[in-house]
């Protein structure tokens, strides 16, 4: 069996030195344990330096200000969905009927949006329909200025839209970004968040984890419905061990900031991603139609690239021809989320610019031996 | 370096054999997709069936009812303690001010009512105040007939107390039960309960997975602020794949749960964990106070046994040596838990007869060097 070329969109490809030392020490963590990670109570100093390692290599990487506390969670992305109105809800300048703030640029923060009605009275200043092509910037935006927060996801991973920088904001009102599909992908700039979270499973380990950054004055208002394993100010006076995490998944995200930082940093990721989805997105946009991607270009995904072939909406039977054809090159997980169809190629920092090349190489020989 | 003896109160011991196959798969699952479970998409076909033959195997072995559903959440047990109560709040007879009775007869039971009280009125039908001796079985309870429900703790891990069998109930008031420390330990009759719900990483494989048992006609109304992640409902209707669940964890459970099936069920482990149980504490009882545990014997535990050395108290210099020579012998976890001091061995379906006579023959050879 040849080598699997991994473009899912998460759980995603985990770095191979990742996976080979992680493998190594499976049965034996650090060589002198003699137990696995797995088997390692949280309580440990073992696990304790683990935890306290992977929050100091995410702060130095990510290079989050010292006023924002880092908590390591339960829940998913999708956990904050609730948490984030839970938590925040009290900030709203509105307090008899609060409100806040949604930028709806694809599925998740639609889901986001959705759970957020639960708590408060939500206000999208952009909700993009199907098929969700791209997001102004914030500046034609109406903001509430009562709302608690603005919330934004940086990266829309089912429809491929990422913003270029953070959207524009009110004064005093804070953004929350949830950076799930593109976490250190590139530069982060946290001016003006309050709170910044991501699920891990996509480029920082496994599924399992979800890491919530908090700027320190938003933690303590929660609403008393919070459940504890929601509540900021619960995980944080307990440094995140309030109950048992999901302790492997603390262990791969460490070993992932450790390969992140030993390749050059963010920097190097940045560089290497802009390369990687420029490939990817030329092969497309010289296609003559063959291969479309319709986001608008300033707010292309680097990360997720979404595409059809053969038409604007896509042909299904060469659509389906090609997802026959990419598994049987060793190319998996390249099928377009069901709410979207067509094709999607997951290119996180796990992937190698080999790797898309790869995937280059066959989608150009795919368009030939259609082009006659 | 010499075998490792884990006798830690979670997260625990794996089986050997689970752990060999996880590793053996680690980089290419079954051995032919190429890629780790760590990086498949849970809503792959790979991934559909492992978590379709985890529900199956956990049906089988803990016999559980047609009218359960088998729910595989985030959050913990910690998670349960606020989605217990939000879910089933409604069904108090009380809907003004909504009523649940928990017996506490431990840490553990005791933060659920904490947690529970943030969502409705908790009444306690037993409070045991440390050290936690044990609790009656519940037919001198005063029991609330408005309650949502009765809930309780079949094994508190800290305190080392079981119950033997559940607890009674008034009519209509359905049980609802806390089995982290010893679900496939023994035998489990669901008569009565309403819910019953436990984390993976003592007895069924790793932290991160929460599995919640849930009797159909309680699925449906919960408190409209209840987390989409703790929603009985939500997480039902979609299969317990409403977001990315914690894809490794399930994966070891289901090893977990074919190495039950495997070695006999849970008839073999019942009486392998009487066995073992029954060793240490024949040491402990017949030491002449040497070793001493406090539990009331109906209620021991089998799988986490609390002693103190040297006396009803415990003398600390004694424990701590105690500790100091059992580390250097390879047995680690046996510090008790930092709220109630003293020496604890967590003997879950994981450790077997030998590791439990090395134990036992530890302790008996501490106690003849300190009895001059």
């Amino acid at each position: 069996m040849g080598k699997t070329f991994n473009f899912g969109a998460g759980p995603a490809k985990i770095p191979e030195a990742v996976m080979e030392k992680a493998q190594k020490e499976f049965l034996n963590y650090n060589g002198t344990t003699g137990i696995s990670v797995l088997e390692m109570s949280h309580r440990s100093s073992d696990f304790g330096n683990i935890v306290s390692s992977t929050k100091k290599l995410l702060r130095d990487e990510m290079q989050i200000p010292g006023n924002y506390e880092i908590l390591l969670l339960h829940g998913g992305g999708t956990g904050q969905f609730a948490g984030i109105p839970l938590n925040l809800r009290a900030f709203s300048k509105n307090s008899e009927s609060p409100t806040a703030d949604y930028a709806v640029t694809g599925s998740w923060s639609n889901g986001a949006a959705k759970e957020a009605e639960k708590y408060l009275t939500v206000k999208k200043v952009f909700d993009a329909k199907a098929p969700f092509l791209g997001a102004p910037i914030g500046n034609t935006w109406k903001r509430d200025p009562d709302a608690a927060y603005l919330y934004y996801c940086s990266n829309e991973t089912i429809h491929g839209v990422e913003f270029p920088h953070a959207p524009e904001t009110l004064p005093d009102i804070p953004l929350v970004a949830d950076v799930s599909s593109n976490v250190l992908s590139r530069n982060f700039d946290f001016t003006n968040h309050g709170v910044v979270f991501c699920g891990t499973q996509k480029n920082l380990g496994a599924a399992g984890l979800t890491i919530a950054i908090v700027r320190e004055d938003l933690i303590g208002k929660h609403h008393p419905f919070t459940p504890a394993i929601l509540s900021y100010d619960e995980m944080h006076k307990n440094n995140s061990l309030f109950n048992t995490p999901s302790t492997y998944s603390i262990y791969l995200t460490h070993l992932v900031l450790e390969w992140i930082r030993d390749i050059g940093g963010v920097k190097k990721l940045e560089e290497l991603n802009a390369q990687k989805s420029q490939l990817l997105y030329e092969t497309i946009d010289n296609s003559g139609n063959f291969f479309v991607n319709n986001v608008q270009k300033d707010f292309r995904s680097r990360m997720n690239i979404p595409f059809h072939v053969g038409s604007v909406e896509g042909k299904p039977e060469l659509e389906a021809e090609f997802l026959k054809k990419a598994t049987a090159a060793g190319m998996i997980g390249l099928k377009g989320h069901r709410s979207v169809g067509g094709i999607r190629a997951s290119i996180y920092n796990s992937v190698t610019m080999e790797e898309t090349q790869k995937l280059v190489d066959f989608m150009k020989f795919f368009q030939s031996s259609h082009s006659d």
